[in-house]
């Protein structure tokens, strides 16, 4: 085994800490990566503080990866040491199954095993996260990263990035299209940038006033504040697509009529409880209401390589592992523009730290 | 002006009662029809009843006709005198907009003429339904009639067939797909014939378990009471499209739970207060939630025209006009197979009589 150290939950209502653990040793398809970074994903905290349920701890927290491969199985075939490598949201899958045959993994149908907080394959043994010093992954679940970008603002194209890249990309979201995107936090920021570098009309829609000049500045054509009934009022029957990516409780139907005909409505965040919606919208012209999440290995890998060629990347504040606790009350306050990124060179300090009070 | 007898409600509250009024002259474009049989939509008792706001009284009904043309204007170039003529849920439209010129009418983005409880163009000029002698419309909003088919039970194909057919094509739903149907009424039991002529795997959702025979006799494969937890358990991740017919209040996500990846569920039916979804059910298989409305002149004539084709017809209980208000209380109560039609020469004695009291 190999001996980690990240920073883990212990239950769903204490701080982050300190943690030592071990890494399976590199199995013949596997990777060692020294991770570099780990992006801070809202989801993250969910887990953290159980609020999906059926949290599983010692919790090490992360899915938004990025570090050099210092090790690699005898059978792999598609890095060597010194690679840089990304993992994602999940680790493994059953492989078998339609939706892992059609490379889209992040649908299994028998059992897609998370970063953090599942089980293996075995499922006995837990996976722990990107808030660590090193994962050992499968060849096969793990994504090449260029050199060309910088690399702490690589990290979140790993959830963030796919999680908006995968729908547009589905949908075609292209040239002569208007998106609207909600939500301006670590998933909206990704999708003005993705959906501006297609070609796309993109409208940033927010309830507050002041994130006009944030939207500008990432691209965004266009701006308009929903809490304003007029403007609302103004954008009506006008959106190809809007892509929502608010986790909070809010008014799908108001954003419906935004939709023209023919328009889709992409969720992206889970609201705590279900939402209404008017079936008159959906009817009286045709509009879909559809959800995606993340994307699948070649997917996620397409995005990474489309990312490189087109210098993409996420907006972040670095910070180190020992602001974490921080970071999370931060991030729920959309306090940061636009992901928080763990520099986890801060991780040694800290296992000296310990150490020395070991 | 055309002397026309017809039934009409003169409020949100009264029973429906004989009506004499005044279709418009046959103009250059139009054609005269003498409506053989209509049929009774459920959307008629809601209008009839006010129960979506802003109803026209006096209100003659009905948006599922067929008859004889018996006159043409000059530069008529479709229709005959002697044709067949069906009329549906809408007798004009701009005309101009995208919609409008891409076949969509019924999406019209201007002013889309309702046959009955609308305004014409003019923004004046009320609209009288199929309850009724005769109707002057259109010949581009007038649709032929097969001389092939059973002409009483043709009329529903022009609003429940078209409302379950168009969903259809424009999902592509056929071979290989398996497909379940909710609610077994007028839209319904159109949805499970048109369905199973594609060549769909046909599944009837009912929560009452009497409904299996009919369901099995109207072609369905299969038959699940929604009710049994045991059988929507067995169902999960199985369909590919989901065709919801039903407009009382009930739980999509039972039913979007059934859909397997990449699964559509397609709303026709308006429940009065909006529903909850979870999007959680959206998200963790990328399906959708969508609506259609009817469908365009040109896609009601293919509907028309495959259903001749194919033999396809709805299943009718015939009634004379005087039991229109007693036909009400029993569609409401989902006591007809499947669908109301009026014979309209019950209408000749009705005004008979009146004009004996008269």
């Amino acid at each position: 085994m190999i001996p980690a150290k990240g920073y883990a939950a212990h239950d769903a209502t204490s701080l982050l800490g300190p943690f030592n653990f071990e890494r399976r040793e590199v199995g013949e398809h596997d990777v060692l990566i020294d991770i570099q970074y780990c992006g801070v994903c809202h989801s993250d905290i969910h887990q953290v503080r159980n609020e999906w349920g059926g949290s599983i701890y010692p919790m090490v927290p992360g899915h938004e990866i990025v570090g050099r491969i210092s090790k690699v199985g005898s059978k792999v075939t598609k890095f060597k040491v010194g690679d840089l490598g990304g993992v994602g949201c999940f680790v493994d899958s059953c492989r078998t199954c339609h939706s892992c045959q059609e490379g889209l993994e992040q649908y299994c149908e028998v059992h897609n095993v998370g970063t953090y907080n599942s089980l293996e394959r075995d499922k006995k043994t837990p996976t722990y996260g990107g808030y660590s010093s090193q994962i050992v992954v499968d060849e096969n679940y793990t994504l090449k990263v260029s050199e060309k970008l910088d690399l702490k603002r690589v990290a979140p194209l790993l959830c963030a990035g796919i999680t908006t890249y995968s729908p547009l990309m589905q949908w075609k979201v292209g040239k002569g299209h208007k998106v609207a995107i909600v939500g301006l936090g670590g998933l909206g920021h990704m999708a003005v940038k993705l959906a501006v570098s297609l070609g796309a009309d993109v409208t940033v829609l927010s309830t507050s006033p002041g994130k006009e000049q944030d939207a500008k500045a990432l691209g965004a054509h266009n701006f308009a504040v929903t809490k304003d009934p007029e403007q609302v009022k103004q954008l009506r029957n006008t959106f190809d697509f809007i892509v929502d990516t608010v986790s909070a409780p809010h008014d799908y139907n108001l954003y419906l009529g935004m939709l023209r005909r023919d328009g889709t409505m992409i969720l992206l965040g889970v609201p705590p409880e279900p939402t209404p919606v008017a079936a008159f919208h959906l009817i009286g012209k045709r509009k879909r209401l559809v959800g995606s999440m993340i994307g699948g290995i070649q997917e996620t890998q397409e995005m990474l390589d489309y990312c490189a060629e087109h210098n993409i990347m996420s907006d972040v504040e670095v910070i180190p592992i020992q602001k974490i606790n921080e970071a999370y009350e931060r991030t729920l306050k959309s306090d940061v523009r636009y992901r928080f990124v763990i520099d986890m060179a801060s991780l040694e300090n800290e296992v000296a730290t310990e150490e020395l009070r070991g």
